[in-house]
């Protein structure tokens, strides 16, 4: 697939995504959605992937938000042209009835922001942010599914909703409290303020800050510690069994499904390599495969379904 | 509503509730419950408040937890006289049976320290927490539904439960591990200790700790930094966004929530305003009320009912 | 019951267990599974039990993780002969059929550190670790249910599973997130690598740290702390509600059920003597036991049902 409004570049085992509109701070489009969830299927399906790094194009900014030339009517989806031409055939051209009433289920209701951190949720490969300029809106909130975000000295975080009439999306009221805490999650989203990449350190939003120059070099070596002794199966379980424990109600959830991961890789060559590799102090060589190998199991249907 | 227990002060966007009982460290009764939940409808009500600050009069104590003065039969409510003429009419006058079995449905048995608690969950304007003394037992529980805790250097946090036979009330349970973690958790409410407004921004409990001169003043600057900007209704909906979101099992929870919310506030009068005066760099002027305009969505009702 | 694998004293109020394989590093078997269950259904029965201490024997490990002498056949527990043994009377052999399906409910399935994990979790008593020495895999996982981990400067943390090619296990993918957050967890995790007791604290992986010759006594005074004025029915209680509170969906969980046990307790000659010894200013003398007093309530029942 060739891309328009992002580049991806594969090279020794890591994926750059970079978001790409130079003209517009790589603002956010319902095109730019499609390419990267496009990407990351590319990605998960392609075993010398071992980890994706999004980054933005030039040094001001990631992802300067949504992209604002439809003006007022920028978030009114039900109006705006160019999102009509999105509808499926035979889909009606508008979620709203002549009495008012929406129907909640049409595919305009949904949010474009919140299908990207779902697609990233799903990821197969560890996924980091290298942010290098402003992340504003949608461009700080699809950072939050992410496993690390790294940031340049420049780098900015706003969480501006709140200040355009509108309220967090990319299901980021789930993910920001469980990153940074409920305290510092409402503070930054009520006053919609920027903040800097120490203040977004500090309060836990970014793992580690960085010159400008350096900021790629530093994602890629994490993305690396991250998946060079490990068994890339082993990484796409623990990747989601993580994350999705994060909301299970009870750690008999977890004992659940841990059990039958460790049973069914217990028996995999991976986990004879694991330990014999160890046993004879040499770097492991796994060979399963998360394009071919990986399991899934009933037990994770428990949770609500996601696309 | 005139009040007794309580003062409510109201001013350019702010309200101010003082806890007042000078007599007895702002100890916690019945009757300040019931005006607190009071005191909260008629700031949600009022489109003029901005922002509700908690605080206790004088330099001693916020709320030196219940008041103690029925000795050993405080927290007996079966058997309290006081408690018993809060009941409905045509309530059997005691839960407990003959038989000695219990009625756990019976008013008597419902937590009036949670009823504060689940009310200020509600709120649909920022509520903080100016603590000016003494935080003891539901003098600290109180304030973690609230959205920040900004302390006296002389405040102090004792969740003293364990000390008094009894345990933490409050729905402190759920809310205090998601503030400062597990760990700390546990061993506050184990041992019951009371520890200083530092080592309660060390943990996360407190934000910010400030001499006690400038403790309003500094409540009153961060109501105003989360609230300047940003359109009433966007904070309502934000607020029970984030805070709900904190036990939702997925992200596709957020998720369809947002969607729709996004959805219906894109097309409202704030979301246009929003984008135009950012386009013009101008303040915004919002125009949606949280006392009329506030929506609910079906959605929302999936979670546990509560009053 | 007397222990093969480890070592259980009680002095003063507090028990001391000793994961106690000399030769071994104290690595983990399904006998000292086994044996850490039974020692703490003792304490839990045996009223003189305060809290109860987890360390390793010697100076190197406090655990090395599983013991890997049956070589890259460790993690295979449906070929592993040692396994076969523990399967009760009437058991198939193995959970998996001759066309390959497997029979997830088998015993076999059952992850052992889980089956720690989950008794820790239901433990009635504070359980402190004082990490002497190097924890890794289950020796780092099964920490995670306790209420607070001591370490020696000495000691190390590795999540080394995906190193092995199987996952974490143990329930770790509920606790750990909870514990340091989902950046530092899937960190820790995908990469494998050891860290050092000072990097752990950082992290809030470890709640203090020490040198080695003073780790004991730190984790004794520690769990005094947690208990000298505290009732015990009260401190089991507490336990139990933070640490499930800590998966419930929503605050109202947490008021329905602590409502009820605020009734009970407030009732109890425990509450009359907490609020007694406070107002005379003497230490209080709590009488209600944590074997023969422990109030259970349907309310709990609600939560996925675990053993």
């Amino acid at each position: 697939m060739s891309f328009d409004q992002i580049r991806l570049d594969k090279q020794d085992g890591i994926a750059l995504l970079t978001l790409y509109r130079p003209e517009r701070m790589n603002a956010f489009t319902a095109d730019m959605m499609a390419e990267i969830i496009a990407a990351l299927d590319e990605c998960d399906a392609d075993d010398a992937v071992r980890a994706v790094i999004f980054t933005g194009h030039g040094d001001k900014a990631y992802c300067a938000g949504a992209d604002l030339s439809a003006g007022a009517a920028t978030f009114d989806y039900d109006t705006r042209s160019d999102k009509q031409r999105q509808l499926p055939e035979g889909t009606s051209a508008s979620p709203v009835a002549e009495d008012g009433t929406i129907d909640w289920s049409h595919p305009l209701v949904r949010d474009g922001g919140g299908r990207v951190s779902m697609r990233i949720f799903a990821a197969k490969k560890p996924v980091l942010g290298a942010i290098n300029g402003a992340a504003v809106g949608i461009g700080a909130t699809m950072t939050l599914p992410m496993d690390a975000r790294l940031a340049s000295e420049t780098a900015r975080y706003g969480f501006v909703f709140a200040r355009r009439g509108i309220v967090p999306e990319a299901a980021s009221s789930w993910f920001l409290p469980r990153l940074v805490g409920i305290a510092n999650a409402v503070d930054l989203c009520y006053s919609g303020r920027l903040i800097s990449a120490a203040e977004a350190q500090e309060k836990g939003l970014v793992q580690s800050v960085h010159a400008p120059g350096a900021l790629i070099d530093a994602a890629i070596a994490k993305a690396r510690e991250m998946t060079a002794d490990s068994a890339p199966v082993s990484v796409a379980l623990t990747r989601h069994m993580l994350w999705r424990m994060m909301g299970a109600p009870h750690p008999m959830s977890a004992h659940r499904w841990d059990s039958r991961v460790i049973f069914s890789r217990g028996r995999s060559p991976d986990a004879a390599e694991g330990v014999t590799s160890f046993l004879e102090k040499r770097p492991p060589n796994f060979t399963a495969s998360v394009a071919n190998d990986y399991p899934w199991f009933d037990e994770f249907e428990d949770s609500p379904p996601y696309s």
